[in-house]
């Protein structure tokens, strides 16, 4: 699409709900970045809403159409017209593509015009582009993970609290992290979905969401998420799509991990998805599941590597000054003599250079004693300054070793 | 490239190494699958090694070329050669983008030829690919993680059994994941080459390697691990960019992490990248750093990329079974009248069905008893017919209720 010069990029957009309303914003936002990667400006060329806009208008005044309606109908006899037009297609729409992915993908190979769906799985994770074009010619044994980011809210919170299915649920509401009615999210068959495209993409073969049986979270008790932590053991919903004795199994189910395994730290309403294959060994991908904002900037990667066509060639189009002070938190150990003032006088130095101790371990040995301690974030000159007053104190029995945190607590 | 109908694709390879050699065999294993995704066939049309080929002959005879030789001399001249000469280019080459990016991005744009490298950064991990495309418009406010595979397996077994630096490398050439000479992977300079390329594509702006200051582990201490320990910190060599005070900081030191951070369970020789922005949240990716057959992978997929050009439509070229019956590893629990006999009830039943149990915690309440047990994988089948046998006997208080678990240790 990129040989078409200057001329703005039109975009129908079908649907204004959260997704649709963070999109629009998003393009306005992100228009000049657009332009600077592609050549080409993007412009909102029609939205068509429940009540307003008519879906032939908006099709004949726009270069591609983004799907952000749900559903399947009218959202499939809407992509079809769309393709069929010669317009490329980005949906977030994991059950227009689960229910009807073959008809889809048919019409638009045989129109010659892209369709991408990154949106429709795991929010922002790349997992869709990793799939097709990364490892687009890996023979892939099996994708997994957490895909639905409201059960895993739910099961996490069930963990770290000891509350009842119900409860959680209530406090997944109250945040926004489950819908009013969340039969198709705690029930596995949003997951299913989601696996069901997954699989098709790895193994190449059809599958449609009728041929995935799920399980949700809507049994699970308390006492079995308690008496499972003695295991060693934590619960996550599962989605599955592997090779099995020839064939494919794809499944969605309530599972236990053992701690160690890449998914078993993934909390909150958080994705998470793994790919394994004998080539690449496993990849990790996780990230926000969903959010308005997010799935809108994932549907924005979409639809700017349409516009882009081939990836363009890198281009530096800024000029960044390197800024050289940053400000870090350390560790720092200190071995002094062993005598009364000795962490005071430490502490002065620290002080005088602007920088609190955040915890400090203190232990004698023989005349001896090490200091570990943690400080706070401070500017890495001023810290640097302090460690070389600390290096000259007469009460220092060695060089100051220091090592920088992360202080931030996830 | 993929215009051009079904002349096969020539590929000029050069060097082949480790990486090189298993990028040949790769090139013929996926043959098939190339050409089924693109219409394209690929095939090795000359290598050139220290001893053999001539670079222009090579070039002569290739569509694109591929550049496993490592270092940047002769490997600059041979890229931009072979860019001025139309041919995509494909390399592993983190030193020649990390010193020479602003001419070679300049080059590439000149001649309007794709340049991809994937494998120069984090292995099989997409993450150059994420940042150019999915999120080449997005605003990154920074980007990190662990890039060098060699330093974190180093400080995972220090870690994990108190050796010291020496020692643990040692280890970590023993089993392949040191070089003989580990000089830039244990001093940083590795991890700083493929920071100031993630800098570069994240915040569009040039950055060179010598802008970036790196500090290596060579003088880490066994004690300031176990110290730190203490603290519930653990440490890694991490390489940062961000954006700081309208500038751009980039920076590769070790670094002790809270647990609960994303990259806390990072291990061994393992690599992981996080991308952060606001319309994204943030985006893990982790998977192995390095390898032949891993890195060859990475190579492929770019190659694939440049022939099919845009994205294909998906197809499914296979028509597998859907397996319905699958083993798994079960967590289940029983509520049971408390006498004499249960346990070796239940274990007759599980017996018979051909399931044999891993793991049982025992608790009695009153005159019931409650029997949480994990087994080991079986079908799931048998599991089922279990468990309605274990349903129907008389000492059976409540309906057994089971869990899927993940057997996998990692």
């Amino acid at each position: 699409m990129a040989a078409e010069g200057s001329k703005p990029v039109r975009i129908g957009l079908l649907g204004h709900g959260t997704v649709g309303g963070a999109f629009a914003e998003l393009v306005e936002a992100r228009a000049d970045a657009v332009e600077a990667a592609t050549g080409r400006r993007p412009e909102i060329s029609g939205v068509l809403t429940r009540s307003e806009g008519d879906f032939g208008e908006i099709l004949e005044r726009s270069d591609l159409i983004v799907e952000l309606i749900g559903g399947t109908d009218p959202a499939r006899q809407y992509a079809i017209d769309a393709i069929r037009a010669g317009r490329p297609l980005v949906t977030a729409n994991k059950q227009l593509l689960a229910q009807h992915g073959d008809e889809l993908f048919g019409v638009a190979r045989e129109a010659g015009v892209q369709l991408r769906f990154e949106a429709a799985i795991a929010g922002v994770i790349p997992i869709v582009r990793a799939i097709q074009e990364s490892f687009g010619v890996t023979e892939i044994s099996k994708v997994f993970g957490i895909v639905n980011g409201t059960t895993n809210f739910i099961l996490s919170e069930m963990a770290a609290t000891g509350a009842a299915y119900g409860e959680a649920l209530e406090r997944a509401q109250g945040l926004g992290y489950a819908e009013a009615d969340p039969g198709d999210d705690v029930n596995g068959a949003d997951a299913a979905a989601k696996m069901a495209i997954l699989a098709r993409l790895a193994f190449h073969t059809p599958v449609s969401l009728d041929q995935v049986p799920y399980e949700g979270i809507e049994s699970i008790q308390p006492d079995d998420i308690s008496y499972a932590k003695e295991l060693g053991l934590s619960l996550k919903l599962l989605g599955v799509a592997e090779r099995r004795d020839g064939g494919v199994s794809v499944r969605v189910f309530p599972c236990f991990l053992y701690p160690g395994h890449p998914l078993a730290p993934i909390a909150g309403p958080f994705n998470a998805v793994m790919v394994e294959a004998p080539e690449i060994t496993e990849v990790t991908m996780s990230g926000p599941g969903a959010g308005g904002l997010q799935t809108a900037s994932a549907v924005l990667g979409d639809v700017v590597s349409i516009i882009a066509g081939e990836v363009p060639v890198h281009e530096t189009r800024e000029r960044l000054p390197m800024v050289a002070d940053v400000s870090s938190s350390f560790y720092l150990y200190l071995e002094v003599a062993d005598r009364p003032g000795v962490l005071a006088a430490v502490a002065t130095i620290l002080g005088d250079h602007g920088i609190s101790v955040k915890s400090v371990v203190q232990r004698g040995i023989g005349d001896d004693a090490r200091l570990v301690m943690v400080v706070h974030e401070c500017m890495e000159s001023s810290f640097a300054a302090a460690v070389e007053a600390l290096a000259s104190h007469e009460d220092m029995r060695e060089a100051p070793r220091a090592i920088r945190v992360i202080e931030e607590q996830f």
